[in-house]
């Protein structure tokens, strides 16, 4: 409810149009209006084409299809996370309009067509190693549903330097890079002394011992001393997306 | 060395303007050049504005003037940090021409002018508390220095969620938004959770026993539930300012 | 046993009321009757209402069914914690009179009625995601069979403010406050901000990577910024119960 | 801003008393009014009783004052934590009427007298032993400025029971119980199988090697066996008695 | 091989008893056999009672089988430790001979009769809880298996401290005290504090949320203020065993 | 206060050599007195020698001289643990009469004599490296000031284990071995491998890097892999002294 | 592309023999070519024996089948770790020539005969437990596939020095030394202080409790206080054997 | 001593030219002697030239030069690792002998010359940073007192490719490589990526926050992907530069 709204009303009610009671009804739902204008997630969504998305992890598929069903009733992008293939079996059989992403572990429906247009440019996807893969597919999956252009480039770690600088004209016309790496999550330290573009790290769980479920590339890339690096939680592809649509989106 | 300046190069050696052994002499550079390339900082930071950076921690206040110096002769940005006090008294004394930051604990000359026609809008700095300053100054003066709009908005926390709202404004018209906040951390998730615009999360060490200098801000940051939230080092101002300057930066 | 006690006893066995090894009988056990006077939870139980509770994570079926039926012969009230579905089915079909809770994992019997005399006020639930109901039914489950009362609010996370400032009055009136979250755990600090009840915080499991099973929540809300927040321990919904009885009950 | 005072606004516009432009801007702070509703901690402190309360651990004696000077002038109860002796002697020399308690590391001014009417009862501080006492008495002050009854016990370690079991009746007739405890932390343990008063545990960092700056003791008391406990930060009495004034506030 | 012994194998080759290449061949296994007299637990097995133990966990039943077979072949007492039911079936198909302590995952055979004559009293093992006790029934049965006297004192948790304290002459009388506790460990504290016998405490993994797997136990007894307390590793009832054996055997 | 001694007082009453007040009073203490049984550290310390001991860390110059003063005056042994140098200065100045022992930062009074017949042999205190010395010591001033029989053998580590190997009779003729070790803690494994007596061992926070100052050795010491080894806090001598005591002591 | 092959270039572009465009294109890709120079493991792995490698830990049967099937095609030496039984038994249907080896988790194919000219020496392989074998086979299969000369020595842990003093000569003999082990991890320091050559230390997650899953392992070995030791990650049998092979390798 | 000495020893003895007695007193020095034959640090270092070294950190200026002066006495070659400038001043005035090396915090005598012939090439130092130097230092004075050929290249880090990627030949012509890096810690992974040389990590404590002075550096390193990487304890150059040693010693 901006100031342009709130005039039209108060005219309205100084007119006699609205009743003193309607207008204090309205009013008096305006702090929620408001908050409704900050956290309206659905509204907002529908702007700037971040969905609602359904954390698959911690429901059952009873769940998952009773809140899926509500979003496609308002034919919203539907995006929905880290649901194993046994739950997407349930849920995909009760909706078969979902699309199963097996290795994103992402159910997906009214996916936006690739919309250019709406964002400065495309973001680059780059995993360390084919296990990272899909962690970086739960961040195009996701991007690509918005309609945001992504390209990939997998399987380029560190240890084979010249992988990522055969592709350096990929990084650097992208308008964003996400980088998924696991182990000790050196790549995106690598990436950012190379180009200017903000790099958004994703640390996976990829590794063992040491690696601590993640905790190395984690600190890793916290510790990154190149320039333009920020970091993400633990295999949080969706995260690394989210933040790539903030910065991309027109 | 760009195709152009090869080809140039390559037609001197061809044309006999240049003798076979300097040709040979300056490709066998090239590999280091083409690297040059990819790591020029120098060069890079002459384009894009980020400068050569002094981590000023682990340095003698000599080591810190003998660096400076030498960045003063190339008249570029000079940007310092973590030089407490006592040595930069040592290094302005030796350097008059630097400006020392007393709170930010940072060391600048040549600062550029703010040019908003370099940036597609302002940076807004959030810190949660009055003690989380100094840290939200570190990227603030980082900023500054290489000309990026900033606004700030300081001691808005989510004990007294009041300070924030009222300021919605603020944080709805920015192009990035850093925020800096001790203790629990969980500001960067409730501005998250209110507007559309990319958050760069600082995770401050200010708290006390189990904030563990910054271990519980860091994880409640990366843990956040609202999108478009990234997160630097704990204490790192400067890198999320690095952050903003890439995503903001036309 | 306080002085008058003792005068009086002594008196009887100078007087001959009572006989030398009757005293010393009694006498002999003072020290274990002041000890049990201590924690005879048994009595106390029967007074205050909470009931001997069972911890059913470490046992067998049978070993529960073994308990569960000493305390039925008690009539007492009857509380099970942490007793998963397999076990639940073995327990109940051996005691049918047991009510199974699948959702908070629990088994009950002999549930008080709501009794709002015993009580200063109630108590309000929330839980920030729809993952944390399962800890913040615990908690419901455990008070309302004891008769205290109790209201709930799920599903109002820090990532929209609306959620909870729509309910503030639910806030404001209750007479102790639980608050359930997982991920950052941000929403203790948000409530304690903006009311002035005793806030329970209970930190959830709830999350990914660097939530490390809940610590990242538990640091968050050790170190809330917001006054008149504690914490008990990860997914102990049960504690923050016994707390709240302990605050209400009057 | 309650909904009469809305419809009071509002029939003033309705009735000419208040032009549309004045209405506007009044309604358009409404949220922030709304929000300051919630988080008027000013307000709301004058009413409960918990003060605007300075951390003086990241501040400059030259902050403290600043910040101090502007509460005297509002009269209000004045409270500052965490200022250590040499900061102390550059306040109070500027700011003679406040008193400074060396031990709690405390300056407080227009102190409550105790008030017994307002407190369902009095608070216990329990300390495990004399190297705790600092941190019971941060708890203390607090409560006494703000002129909640107190009663202390201090150096009552689990390693001698019969100190704690001699005072069972201090124990049992409080209202609430703080209990600060390092090294292991086992004293709120043993007091909660005691009574049935809630107890407010605040770990401290008391200890060396494997008490690792308090997390030993936070952790004891994290998983105490006993009900009707719940936990502070690390040598938070502060916050142990914020969470005692909440509950047995009136 | 102590100087007797070398004096008389020398005597031996001088006096031609003994030809001198089975001398030089027994003297060749002379560090060995030095280094056997340090490490031969086969001898000083035999000698001090502590069998040669299998580490059941990493090995299949095959192996078990096969080396407990070894050992059965010399007659000697056998102990192994952290075998689940399902290898145990296994094992005990094959060697019937072996008894299977369920609680305890344990496999002995040639058990040895209790011999009071061996030891200065008998050690009383404790467990807080009864989750804890397959943890103390591993101290018991390696105890029991080697001849050790014992007394168990199960279920005496801190938050019921009449338990303990009505069992004080157990305590007191014994030689060696075990206690074995999971979530706070606040046991061998309060124990420690009790009676002047060496504590040997016993952190357990049971617990959740910040229990982290017995590391709050753990820490807990590592920083216990009371004296006379040491500790083994997190539900290592076996070492527990070792240790009282060690202290107990005359 | 057993039954005999209850019997007696009781009898005494009944017959009037005893008056009903004076009775009144012993048994008005007798829960006191029954838990002084428990706790009576006093009466228990001038029986088992276990002296109560002052933990010097946190505590000022002057508290040390208060409460040392107090013991002085009851002419029992007196032993205050991590004295510094700078505080044990001014409390000698107050109390010459109290020995101070730089190395161990410790002060003592009134030591006993060695009474070799109170003790069933001698512990053995070996350090691995001149760096473990003064936790060494703090164990052997201990044990010395109890009048405790003490051997000791420093820098013995194992990477030189001819060492410790050509002081194996040392080892196998002691009661109790006292095993100091920083870094990776591995000597009480090779000790323990050995000989049959029961080893305490006491990790140091010697070391630097990955030690995190004792954790290492901490860990190490607690996954022997040899038997009859038990482990105290890090750098507590004092505690591995109290052990030895209560394991040594007739 | 070294000088030689540079100047060759540049003269046939002079002498006309080539393009300018030619030229520019195959310098173009020079820092490609050099890179490639740097990172071409293929054509390194073929000169110096270490093969690729396929972690197999997070792969599908099906990718280790179409991965191994590319390395077939080229004849070159196969090594793929981390395969569990399940999956190799599908991989060795599909591709007979593979021999899996069971303990180590390995499938191999073309392996290199033992080819001593190529080594230094030979590299002993120790295991301290039986249960730490795996590691150690990891280490042996690899060395032994790539034609390097091995000798092992397993279960010969510090509890029982004569097992290792017995077979010094093994190790005094070796050019490498790699020991796997787990618990508290001290058997490298022992072997470090015992012989002059390279300690490669393998941590192996065998333990229970406070060895959390291998950390006290690599902690200790961290720590060793012996010259010439150097480790790798948990687990890590292959990286040790990498290690060797670059160190063995002539 | 061998069988061959052995049979000499025996020989003599049978044929009298030795005593009984005489015998007997060697062979019961013959375990002690095998011992020594291990551990004798003093003759191995004599002849593989590493010396003794004093371990400054936890050493007085005083104890310093006491076994300083020893060892000059015998002439060997003196390194004592971890000493302050403070130290430093005090230990060089008593003996002008030694040389300070205020970077390496190192004090060393007797002096090796660089002694080619003895190694097998030369090790290469690598610094990640300028504030890594000093680590790096550390490793350098070791070697090169010992006489071990070094060459150095500081501040090489990944941000800036190029400078490792132009000294590659410095790299690749290297025996054994010494990397120092702290921050992320990703070099060793990038040079171990580019050449087949050993690489031997030291994390360095440099960096900030989640950098956990050098925990972050450490793991990224114990997860180097690429292979034949073994890492040493955070700021160990003295540790890298044994192991260097080791390797590289003919």
């Amino acid at each position: 409810m901006n100031r342009q709204i709130l005039t039209t009303l108060l005219t309205d009610l100084k007119n006699g149009t609205l009743s003193l009671e309607e207008t204090v009804n309205r009013l008096s739902t305006f702090p929620a209006e408001t908050l409704d204008n900050a956290c309206l997630d659905h509204q907002r969504t529908l702007r700037t084409g971040i969905p609602e998305v359904i954390f698959g992890a911690g429901k059952t598929p009873e769940q998952i299809i009773s809140i899926a069903s509500a979003f496609l009733k308002q034919n919203t992008i539907l995006l929905a996370t880290r649901v194993n293939e046994e739950k997407a079996a349930i849920v995909t059989e009760a909706l078969p309009s979902l699309t199963y992403y097996q290795e994103a572990h992402m159910l997906t429906c009214n996916e936006q067509r690739e919309s250019p247009d709406n964002y400065r440019g495309y973001t680059a996807i780059i995993s360390a190693g084919t296990s990272d893969i899909p962690v970086a597919e739960e961040a195009r999956i996701t991007l690509s549903t918005l309609g945001h252009p992504v390209k990939t480039l997998y399987d380029a770690g560190v240890a084979g330097l010249h992988r990522i600088l055969n592709h350096s004209s990929l990084l650097s016309a992208a308008e964003v890079i996400i980088v998924a790496a696991g182990m000790e999550g050196a790549l995106p330290s690598v990436i950012g002394g190379l180009v200017s573009r903000p790099v958004i790290a994703v640390p996976t769980s990829i590794g063992y011992g040491a690696s601590f479920s993640g905790i190395a590339a984690l600190l890793g890339m916290l510790n990154s001393c190149a320039p333009g690096v920020a970091v993400v939680n633990i295999d949080n592809g969706f995260g690394a997306a989210c933040m790539a649509e903030a910065i991309n989106r027109i």
